[in-house]
């Protein structure tokens, strides 16, 4: 069970501490990464070593982050700093050998499972990264545009770009601080939200020619199959964010995404607007999650999925 | 040629009137409608007549800006003031009577024409509805959820939902301050920014089929011909924003989308990344416009329309 403390006491804590190696989660996004590198460089700028790891490959949209650092410092680890990790399981297998030593966690998720000795935890924090802003103030580091890019990401990501609800006028405040430190905004956002690979395109185009209508119209579900991954080339990275596209849809209360996975069975992931609660229909399927977004499995083969899921909506619905 | 005023001095013109008229440009977006509404809210609360007036139909998705209203009061004009109306032909066909008196011009474009006998321009703002907070302020009209959607919605849309190099941290600061009106910024971003109508849906996936690649697939071109739009049942308003897309393909440099037009040529708009120059490419082909955002007329078949791109392109980028 974690120590809860305050972002001034987890400041003290790296003041005192040297060889921080940085622990990000696996399937590394903008808030972990972000947070990561921007504690990285404030510890850098105070004469520590210091270095960021990830279990997984860090995309290339997120090298602007680092390219500029040289080469990772090279050290036997003294202290473990865990940033936007909320279980240790989320640590990959590359790092799952620090999960039991993990010194200090800075997180906002209200679900984090207080597996580090100390825990710097925010839920009302829009993303990781306005934490570790506080810190590096309260280390007495002047952020730089480096830093700020960071930061910037962080809260950007999380906040799907401040359309998201978590997004506070806090979060909105500081990502404007973090403009007047002379980032590129735009170029980040384009990174980070625009720009999308052949493969993605292709797959995109193929999942919304499957797109298919029920009930009035108000539900949509779209396919995604094997075939259409292996012929648009999609690997995992890809495959992200397909989830919203039907709920998109004008007149759309329901939009369902359906992917095809090895062993025949269907991963139904929902999204609802106000009118319909996708928690309540995936738990009809043996699934769960919020009253917006939810999952569950459906069993095969695509046309008995399809109606098994049409029935679980409409008995919610009507 | 208008009298350039400060805001103080709007509000002070404005206390003096009543019985105002509001116009808007035609086409009406996001800027011009918030700016409109919000000013008309603030001026109802100081017990003046006003109303809103645009040339076109106001599209559905604005509807949340004025529904709680009431029908708009009925009154012979004494005072016009344009919000967010860079030329007096923006008016359209509607209010072009009132081209030649207007009596304030509120607006962000440096473009503006000066068509207004008095005229609040500030260039530097990322959306006119910034100005319009900034004369309610002056006025000493207490700032409500009802107008903070306004301000907002004009503030997010004409960035890009915070996404566009326009978006300064003055921006991003009074769009919090508005969400600590307690607006709903979730659904007025998923209205703007999500929704799509199923023709659009339909329309893009044509339009992605029909993608091809160019001099190392550093160029892409999509084509929007007749037959898809009849197909897709989309309107004019379906067939905005479309343009951005082939850029936002990894890789790609510049961005092509061409749209059929009823005498046979395409209208050509063309959109760069910082390695390619879209206004010389225009400039090539007859057009023009800026650096990064260009378009220009080619005449058909589309074979030969999409021959003489690339090769502009080409000589361009070579």
């Amino acid at each position: 069970m974690s120590k809860l403390i305050t972002v001034a006491q987890a400041a003290r804590e790296l003041k005192k501490a040297d060889n921080i190696l940085i622990l990000t989660h696996a399937y590394p996004d903008g808030d972990t990464l972000g947070s990561g590198y921007a504690l990285c460089r404030a510890l850098h700028k105070m004469g520590k070593s210091a270095r960021v790891e990830c279990s997984d490959i860090i995309p290339d949209k997120y090298r602007f982050m680092f390219e500029d650092m040289g080469p990772a410092e090279d050290f036997e680890p003294e202290y473990l700093c865990a940033v936007d990790v909320a279980d240790s399981l989320l640590l990959g297998d590359k790092l799952k050998t620090y999960a039991e030593s993990v010194d200090l966690c800075i997180d906002h998720h209200g679900s984090n499972t207080r597996y580090a000795k100390k825990l710097v935890l925010i839920p009302e924090y829009s993303a990781a990264a306005m934490i570790i802003a506080e810190i590096i103030n309260a280390l007495g580091v002047k952020i730089d545009s480096g830093i700020a890019a960071c930061i910037y990401t962080g809260i950007a990501t999380d906040t799907g770009c401040f359309k998201y609800s978590n997004t506070t006028s806090y979060a909105m405040r500081m990502a404007a601080d973090m403009l007047d430190y002379g980032i590129n905004s735009e170029m980040i956002n384009r990174t980070m939200f625009d720009i999308k690979s052949r493969a993605r395109i292709e797959l995109e185009r193929m999942a919304l020619e499957s797109m298919r209508f029920f009930l009035n119209d108000r539900c949509a579900i779209m396919l995604i199959t094997h075939e259409m991954i292996e012929k648009s080339g999609a690997g995992e990275e890809d495959l992200e964010g397909l989830a919203p596209i039907p709920r998109q849809i004008e007149g759309v209360h329901i939009g369902v995404t359906m992917r095809e996975r090895q062993d025949g069975t269907y991963k139904v992931s929902i999204r609802t607007d106000n009118r319909a609660d996708a928690s309540s229909i995936c738990s009809i399927l043996g699934g769960g999650g919020h009253i917006r977004a939810a999952g569950c499995t459906v069993g095969g083969p695509a046309e008995r999925a399809v109606k098994t899921i049409v029935e679980a909506v409409r008995s919610v619905i009507d």
